[in-house]
């Protein structure tokens, strides 16, 4: 039995039953509203970790082709590319399709939608194509009342070995709403949009067989998805600092964290040094703004338990140091040189890249699995 | 023949002769000064590239023991690990040790000192220990004016299997000197704080065979220093947007990019959507709070000549977007859908561990060579 106090530090650890109860939300979320769940499995990337919260085959949302063919590898068919495709992708995209894989990409302009058609004649499959809409003016999609809307879903739909499948939105402003209300807004939001769209094309004709919407907050909101198909998400398996600050969790139920051990200390300003930098748990300051700013994460015991008013203020690459918000001096016990910690990540998604391997947990104290997962483009 | 523009992005390019360049400016400087260059490899942790910047058998300074294994398998047999080591880490140093590395670790407390002492009858060979030393108040080292630093020293020197190699110290505050003057004075406040240690090392007897300083900034300063031994620096070889805004290099100077395809376009608000998140240009703002704020990156066309104004304004996690700071509409030939691009970093040590593999140019069109990186820990 591998013991968490043996391993080499940084570690990134994950803690199963955690990952297993913010799974079951999420499905029984979607189990609720008769909607098919979407997993993103850009958070992890890990086969094994997808076992839990979107076995085989269950359709996905990956963010690299790179995710798509790992996963392909391993049985999952229904694959969505939830980012703008570019010409140079083509090449990997035919592989995909060479091996009978069931690839949905995203287009958002004319520009793209006639890229994919002047490459069409070139494909070993069909490809289908989902157009992306923008829902809360944060970043990419079509707006759902222009007009070029319907002309590119035209387009794809009588393009040879192109298939038109549907609309696609993420409502990524979600992540700035503190309060259920604002979170059920943004969702209302999110699916009224994207309706808006699917009615410009129902009159046109043209039928979406998909109609994708989400994020984890407004996947998890207190709405009826009207005229939704399919929801995806992405950090719900893991949860972090982020969510949490926006009242989605609570951080005892974030299921990833880093393993550290006390390299040093500076007496005079109350400071622990500890060997988890940036690199290992990322540049991500994502609570900044929010009301309680975590830094580059919070301090929980070697078991998971929090250490109430502790967080890493400072990262460079391999150092980190832990305060205490109220400037309290460490308690020498706990924070004695050798001594093990787990770090709360803010952005899971980002941590969690930061390593090749994870280390999973079911009590806490020894190591139960080591799950691999994958990197690149 | 490969070219750049048919790279599947993101991708990371390295710039072989601003690499050539910037390497033989720190070589010239240590050999103008007769010192001793321990190059850190952390910034782009790849063999190929050290055989310009430090080839075997250069001392080196690494930042996680994978280096240390990495660059030991290649011939590196004088190796700093500038990391406070933790007592997990002991089974890794002896691996390296029975594999005849001479390998030197740090300490900067009695506590971490006795942890050695513990172990080192345990030891396959004889391990160098060097005592870090605060010369900035920034994060980790021991005063140099501390009693304990002469009692771990000796504690060092006494203990069968260690031997206490000298002093280190990393002048991190240099990275917020932004005139010539500043930084200057930071590395005269390098050399004297080492040597207050290094005196009272010598009253009681105990002499430094190494004298180590270094930060990009102080080791290119423009001082004599005296006293030292050696010079440490990493991110020099490469530089970034950091290091330009302190006035230490030129933007043009950067060797390290990351090509990008347009995927998108936000008409409206003069955006251009990229390929490149935050997974391929990391998280890091670091010239938040500089006179120029470079965001997520400053944006070149392909050939790396850089495109003024423009600048990466946010990223997700696959997704990037470019802004001009006088909010200018995107030129249509520069931006169109399916353009390459190429950012700049903002860190390069960030950016350059994003990724599994350099793509090396001498020319600025095609790709002249692949080097590989290692990760982890």
């Amino acid at each position: 039995m591998t013991l968490l106090a043996s391993l080499i530090t940084p570690a990134c650890i994950i803690d199963e039953s955690k990952l297993r109860a913010n799974a079951k939300r999420m499905q029984e979320k979607c189990a609720r509203e008769n909607l098919i769940l979407r997993p993103h499995v850009k958070t992890l990337k890990s086969l094994q970790a997808a076992e839990i919260y979107a076995p085989a085959p269950s359709p996905i949302t990956v963010s690299t082709l790179a995710e798509a063919r790992y996963f392909a590898s391993a049985g999952y068919s229904d694959i969505l590319y939830a980012v703008g495709i570019s010409p140079n992708k083509v090449k990997a995209i035919n592989e995909l399709l060479s091996a009978d894989v069931g690839l949905t990409v995203i287009v958002d302009s004319m520009a793209g939608a006639k890229a994919l058609t002047e490459v069409a004649p070139q494909l070993d499959g069909s490809l289908r194509v989902a157009v992306e809409v923008d829902v809360d003016n944060q970043r990419a999609g079509i707006n759902p009342n222009a007009s070029t809307l319907v002309e590119i879903a035209r387009l794809l739909s009588d393009t040879r070995k192109l298939q038109f499948k549907g609309l696609m939105a993420h409502a990524g402003a979600s992540y700035q709403c503190f309060s259920q209300e604002a979170k059920d807004k943004m969702a209302q939001q999110e699916c009224e949009q994207i309706n808006v769209a699917v009615a410009s094309l129902a009159k046109a004709g043209i039928s979406c067989e998909m109609v994708s919407v989400g994020s984890t907050p407004t996947a998890l909101a207190d709405i009826s998805h009207e005229g939704i198909t399919e929801l995806r998400a992405g950090v719900y398996a893991t949860f972090d600092c982020v969510m949490a600050g926006i009242n989605l969790c609570e951080y005892t139920d974030i299921a990833l964290s880093v393993l550290t051990s006390v390299i040093g200390h500076q007496q005079e300003k109350g400071w622990v040094l500890i060997d988890a930098g940036w690199m290992a748990l990322s540049r991500d300051k994502g609570t900044t703004g929010q009301k309680k700013d975590c830094g580059y994460g919070l301090v929980c015991d070697i078991h998971g338990n929090l250490l109430p008013g502790w967080y890493v203020s400072q990262t460079n690459q391999e150092h980190g140091v832990i305060a205490h918000v109220d400037g309290r001096s460490p308690m020498e016990d706990v924070f004695s040189y050798g001594s093990m910690l787990r770090i709360l990540p803010i952005h899971a998604c980002a941590t969690a890249s930061q390593f090749a391997q994870y280390h999973v947990t079911r009590d806490n104290h020894s190591v139960s699995a080591q799950w691999s997962r994958i990197h690149g483009w």
